[in-house]
């Protein structure tokens, strides 16, 4: 992840969770109070957020100590200390909610992607995630489901061509879409194209795009269309698979299956925060 | 919803997304190429977001005709149309997936909350959010849970007070941190404090704070705790309530149930955009 | 105050003054030269300023040494030294109008907050603000009035409910407003509505809001009024009142004043800052 | 003043009181409502303000119609009409305060300066402004100067020189000062100095500065220091003139008189905003 | 280019040449006084920049209207009209200098990636930019050299592989470089190599990396290097090519030249501002 | 340079060039392996551009150790060493372009700055830049321009004025124009003429303004010109000078000669980045 995106977003979060600030434990604590809190999950499953956990505190309160326990993309069992954060309760306090609801999705997704690759057992078929994450969180989101062993498709509008069939329509067909795309663009932008039928199929095939998809395929028709493409291009599924139907998919011989809900359905992972003020510590 | 969060949002995630530019559609399609993208419910559930929808399109090129048909709130069923935008391609491509990504996350959230007030029939316990709402999204995730008929909690940490175990036992009890709390702060800001047994309750009303948190207790504890508190002071049950146990906590007579889970593990509502160029529209 | 708030402004305000650069001392002298920088105060009044001093400077060059003598709210008499920089000189140049500006109007706010609590005597009424505070400094001066002994009225629009003359004549009566208001708001956010005679008084208190306001009343009303209310509801006397008509309205029983000349027309508390070179420390 | 700066400006200020939403306004008024605000003065002074009531509102809501009444820098007396603004009653209760605010504000010290200059009579002497200014408004209190009929010093640290008692001492002499400054600045940039006695003024005069202050002097000793200096040396007097003292200053044969209480200690000028519903207007 | 990227530059710029106000035009000129500004080219060459045009002036003043002559890329001969605004004469005049200084940049960068163009003649090998450009417009720029007719390289380091000696060096070889990317890696990411001999382009052909760039090798080698590298894989020259030493290496058969020099180091291309006054418009 | 500037500026270049992450160096080396980068010059010149390297790396990782060699505005020869940082691999190699792509520029421009100013040999004539800087980095470029040996000319359009043809057509005359300008302006900003003939020169000399400019005037007629002006005005030749044509105008008895060329069109110098990792270096 890029430091410079995300401690720009970890700032503006606090901003949006404390606004003029915390009227419970600014008032109940006097500013040299100390503590620690600890993070602990309270449901199994893969852990990701340790650089937000130390960008975090460390932007509200540079004097806070963060010590982490977990390496992100780890498995970890209920209850399970995550990290510990030792200084100012003001800042222990005034830190925990947006640190917990980042990490927290962040899990949920590493997770949900690691059910998916664990499902897909010794298949050489890739799990990879879409543009379909969270307004705001891509980068957090996009490095969760590498944590949790899936791969990136592109990051934006920006760094890939993706031919829908709006653009193929209006081209004319697949031939001639890539063929204005090459005629125009560089040489480090790969070009996938989403089919719906073995004739789009063979198309793409003849026009060496970089990657076809079959978009919203039965597998039935995916192990078809999958042997109508060399070696040379990879083949992607995606349309509407879960980790509910994944399984049908696994076994298809495509190189990746695409699955927008690692990032826009994952449910948090369940992580607490246990706080113990300097009295308790001792 | 303020404007002037929802818009300077907006900009950031369409930056986010669509980066330097939209290497597919900017190539493709001529500048004075037009057409009319669809947006239509792939579920049914209670749809969330015209302001998005409005505003979004607009920013991103304010010459887009964007007609909505539903109103926020709604129940929809599947494959209805949602709204209509016509105007340049290019805009429609580049805009699509920014605001489906938010309006459908919106939506999950109102039929989620929905969901949870259905499920209260006649109770007149209602539901409410919390504070573990997606990081930058608290605006539009709070909006989408009253656009359910859910309640909305505090905003932040600036806006109320919450007085939690930490708390407590630093004052030296639930009296002693309402005294110092009542001491400094001035009479527009409302004190909650969450308990975890009869003494704790009874210790609350005495210090006659303005809403009584029942933390993480059962249903039988709560029938019996919530007969210990006057009319005067508002009841809410928290504490890992989801729309699956929900039911078990609808009829204890408290004020409100406050779920996390409405904002930070609501799957999105599918939502598709369809997309026709001007040659398919004559 | 929210540290990312104060933080984020003390920039905007350098960019502000220096702009491209001081012109004047980047020029004269030599980047290794150093001094101290003693700001005193030039008036009696009540000092409010510490972060700013601390945070402000450490922004500007993190190799400066601040030490403060004086805490936030204390009452100083003439030429009492408040704080001493050590470092850069051309840092402390640079940073000394900002800072300047910024502490005298803070501890302008927190005099006339202290003279208003003073001249209450043991009358057991508050003195509290207003939202006519200076357009970007309400952290700031919110801040001050605590520091002076005075209370915060809401901090914006968002986070409690006053209804004025405009509410009450479109919904038809107090009652029908707050019943509307109860209706979709949730339980955190209290409820004040603006009287200006006995039947709205009765009817607010019938309707059972949490504050009624005494609006533009003479002190012989308000007496009168405030008999009407009873114990469970706070009142506030507004409108109009100031440092010099105050004492007139300190004794009538309600619980708060409000005073929007705090902050809108408190003149600054004169603070000087005198630097000394290297070559005088010694 | 330019547009981008008071455009993000205001923008900010919007953000800061309305918060996540208007909890009042946005529940009591339906969208359609509609109504009439109206600026009207309850003091007499000097008005400024006309960009900042037709760019704030419209930027709150375009829809919006603006219509002023009173040019900037005019004088008005008590219960004037200065501007009406129609449309959304939401939006012109959102947008009220703020705007309030800061036109308060503005022609608070529109009104000061303009008392200022009224008190020079035909006084060929002309009233500045400082860097006194509250951060983060130097664009908007440096506009309000000139539109009381003052005139504007440096606007900060970069567009002109200005030389201190430290700078002097570390350079040597003035006549140091001034060649170092001379040998490294380019052409654009006025050169003034800060001097307390004859033999600094004569040295000043020496070293052919653009600007002499005579800084914290009495009348008598001006009258005779201004005596010193050569038409084509501008003088300025400075240092604890307040409009209470000014008149002793006044025909000194000074060029300029800064005085910084006209932007660090104005009272604001009271304007009150009249809000009419549709239903009134009618 | 993505208009929020674009919109949000160009206000940055404005802030920083226009500061708090046009000294000369807002005084000299009323606001009612309108004129017209024809951009015209004062040197022969290639023009780009109508989006700014546009944009920069409806920021700027939404009621100025402008008039484009030249479509981007397109070759203009010296005194052609390139646009003309027309509207409030001070805004003509503060907006002038901001848009002169980015068209010209980007003119001068399109009309030396068109001479390149043009020296390639009919040589397949395309001509291509690289990271080389100016912080904060890179988007501005590698526009302006795609009008010119040259293509783009990665827009940053995230949308491509750039393998360089040292990632080689450390991961043991080209083949071990590329195996740990594609094992880490999605498949919408492209892969280029450095080489810099014979034996490294083998292994990066035997690797099957998307591209190879000879990296400052001589036409000599060059010649001989790319006959080692099958069609399968785009070829690349990079490394000290300017306008002056192209010729040398236009006819090498590989398929990109990467110059740097298009954009670190293109001179402006020349255009003046003419205003006209209304009086002289008549 | 104000640090403010100079940080927020870094910051929104890095942001730029690494977008969502470094997809090259992230994956091959640990967060663990360090390394160090040494720029080193590939060319002679005047090298400019420390603040940026130690500011720039410190941003980016505060863990890096920057030493730099050579002071800004120093004459270096070509491969000599300028800086060299260590620490983390990921990082330098992740800061390494946005840091050349900076200092190549300001040392570009220092360089024809020094240039220029030893073409004018012992002359009086002082080498001066103008508003025709890189939008966004007028900062940057007119530090550049004094590490050259240059002076600046004004900023922007808010610290000077500047009399041109459409203003003193509109004035009537220069005369009037500066008694405008007078009028309203206060005693420290500079007041600058075009001036294009004899009759302009005699009226901006009787009108006694600050500076007098000899705009697009041959050799010829400037040393005609100057003699015209006495020695309290300051005179400046502008237009069209450039490297190459700047000895024809250097023993003219101007006090300054204005170069556009010196910021719109200087050629980068080539600086290259060497890494070792710690292997290597041991």
């Amino acid at each position: 992840m890029n430091p410079f995106i995300y401690r720009r977003q970890l700032e503006s979060f606090f901003i949006e969770d404390i606004g003029d600030r915390d009227v419970t434990s600014d008032v109940l604590f006097p500013a040299s109070s100390t503590g620690a809190l600890t993070l602990i999950s309270k449901q199994s499953g893969v852990f990701c957020g340790n650089e937000v956990i130390r960008t975090g505190f460390e932007l509200l309160d540079p004097s806070l100590e963060v010590t982490t326990f977990i390496p992100d993309g780890a498995t970890i069992a209920e209850k399970v200390p995550i990290a510990t954060i030792q200084g100012s309760i003001r800042s222990l306090l005034k830190g925990e909610r947006v640190i917990l609801n980042l990490i927290q999705r962040m899990s949920g997704i590493a997770t949900v992607t690691r059910e998916a690759v664990d499902m897909m057992g010794d298949s050489p078929t890739r799990i990879c995630d879409t543009r379909k994450t969270t307004p705001g969180l891509r980068t957090f989101e996009k490095y969760a489901v590498r944590a949790g062993g899936g791969y990136n498709h592109r990051f934006g509008l920006d760094d890939a061509v993706m031919l829908k069939d709006n653009h193929i329509a209006f081209a004319g067909s697949i031939q001639q879409a890539v063929e204005t795309i090459r005629g125009q663009l560089g040489h480090m932008v790969k070009i996938e194209v989403e089919t719906e039928n073995e004739a789009q199929v063979k198309e793409a095939v003849a026009a060496e795009v970089d990657c076809i998809m079959f978009d919203n395929r039965t597998p039935e028709e995916i192990l078809h269309l999958v042997t109508l493409v060399p070696n040379t291009i990879t083949t992607e599924i995606s349309g509407g698979i879960t980790i509910h139907n994944l399984a049908a998919y696994s076994r298809l011989g495509a190189d990746y299956i695409s699955l927008g809900s690692l990032t826009h359905s994952a449910p948090s992972l369940d992580i607490s925060a246990q706080v113990q003020s300097e009295e308790d510590v001792r």
